[in-house]
């Protein structure tokens, strides 16, 4: 099965696959498919042919790399080791914007250190989920000319590894962070302020996610803001940030164009495919969308929004 | 002096006139003529003309008069009294968006009970400020046939006179409020779901307003969202509810078009207002101000919000 558009351009994604059990404040699921470049490679599958890069442990379900083949997801990068797969439990507030992690094993993601196969090191656009800058460095360099590169990183690599992280920011087109990041990593409580800095360290452009209130790009000579889709409830906000990356990186690779007015259009569709994936527990609503109903809440949101 | 547009119909607001000292991260200013009818009507008069109505102690200074007249705000309708003037000393955090109040004294403002002019009761246009919502009652009851009727409230009244203000709901067409008191009015934690409890109270429509994340308007057949505009530094938060429904009411008084889709731009323009007004001191901002600068910005917000 394809459900992309012909023409699309392919993406690889590099991060973590895991199993997440999940407790918000409607209920519980045990070992979701999950980790931060699953939800993006689905996410982007909607739009263009995506290659997932990670590790997975000897546990790993047939099951589950069938659902990603299905995805029209290549799974050639996936790197079957000797262990357990990353596993997550978390657990929401009634205020599902902070959550606690119950429990943490990296399993194989610990001691990650991809190579990545030729025929994926062609792809056009990148995504550098968020892994030790060290390593996400190592997998840019094994790429020959990518048209387009998105990163992700997190609060623990901007206090740890922040001289890495820097140097990488000057490769990268699109860094995508939430609001906490982007004022821990340039020390702005502001968040115009904070992204003026990071653009400063060589970042191309800034898009920074703020959960229910949406998403704001910054790029030198501009800035977009775009709300989130109004939902009556938000039942699991797991993974909305990496898909909301997948299905900004999907539309660019899907249209091949990656202009400032397509980068506009790709941060809603984004948007969508976020709001989406948090009507249920992990990835699971994703497997019943299809890009008609993609494309209808995309309308819905230019009603959101016009005047 | 008279900036309003020609054309435009009048405004009638009620509520608070105050005198507030303001400490901020930034700094500290003392004695500034606030009060959220203040705040409404200096923004609304940008766009229309408009009555103030609210009580003033023997206090209240000429300069203040004059400032107000300068505007063409209509003051016949402030009602000096013996005693002090509203005064209010609030501080805010380094998050702004939460403060304490250090020092209230409500002043004349404590016995507040509006008989309207008879030249006032026909502005077309009525904004019931944050006031008791029995004396909100009292102040409609006293306009023959308002075109439009908006209404703010606060948590106070929501706990304290749930019954006076459900019942006025059903005789209000624009419902103006934050998000914690949308939460505190309907039960509701979900902002969707809140505000569709409230319409079933019986508001045409209600605008939540989001602080720095912009505002939501809904209504029984559409969702209206907008990002606030983003600005490098907020200077002082104070008034920016109020000066937003200004905003709003003055470009809905001005085009005297109070269909849907002047809503939305209403809400834009309101937005707009609401962005100068944090970057001074109370209303500080709003005396410099001039309608090619509000134009000029609300040209950047739709560059801001375009895809």
């Amino acid at each position: 099965m394809s459900s992309t558009q012909g023409g699309a351009e392919p993406i690889a994604v590099v991060g973590s696959v895991a199993f997440d059990t999940l407790e918000t404040p409607h209920g519980r699921a045990d070992d979701e498919l999950g980790g931060a470049a699953t939800h993006f490679a689905v996410a982007a599958s909607f739009f263009a042919p995506v290659a997932l890069v990670a590790p997975i442990g000897d546990d790993f379900p047939q099951a589950a790399l069938a659902y990603l083949a299905e995805r029209g997801i290549d799974c050639t990068g996936l790197e079957r080791r000797a262990g357990k797969t990353f596993r997550w439990h978390g657990r929401y507030h009634e205020d599902m914007n902070k959550r606690d992690t119950l429990h943490l094993d990296l399993g194989v993601f610990a001691t990650f250190a991809p190579t990545v196969h030729e025929a994926i090191r062609r792809a056009p656009y990148l995504f550098l989920g968020n892994i030790d800058p060290v390593l996400q460095r190592s997998v840019l360099e094994q790429f020959a000319s990518p048209r387009l590169v998105g990163l992700d990183t997190m609060n623990h690599w901007i206090a740890e590894a922040r001289a890495p992280l820097e140097a990488l920011l000057s490769r990268v087109d699109i860094l995508v962070i939430n609001d906490e990041e982007a004022r821990e990593l340039s020390g702005e409580d502001n968040i115009v302020r904070a992204a003026r800095r990071i653009l400063g360290y060589g970042a191309r452009s800034i898009i920074v996610k703020r959960g229910e209130y949406g998403a704001i790009l910054f790029s030198p000579e501009s800035v977009f803001a775009v709300p989130a889709f109004p939902l009556e409830r938000v039942f699991d906000p797991t993974g909305a940030g990496d898909t909301f990356a997948g299905g900004m990186m999907g539309h660019l690779a899907a249209t091949g164009d990656v202009s400032h007015a397509n980068l506009r259009r790709a941060i809603v569709y984004g948007t969508v495919l976020a709001s989406f994936v948090v009507e249920d527990f992990g990835g699971r609503r994703m497997r019943t969308l299809d890009r008609d109903a993609i494309e209808q809440r995309y309308r819905q949101f230019v009603a959101l929004t016009t005047f």
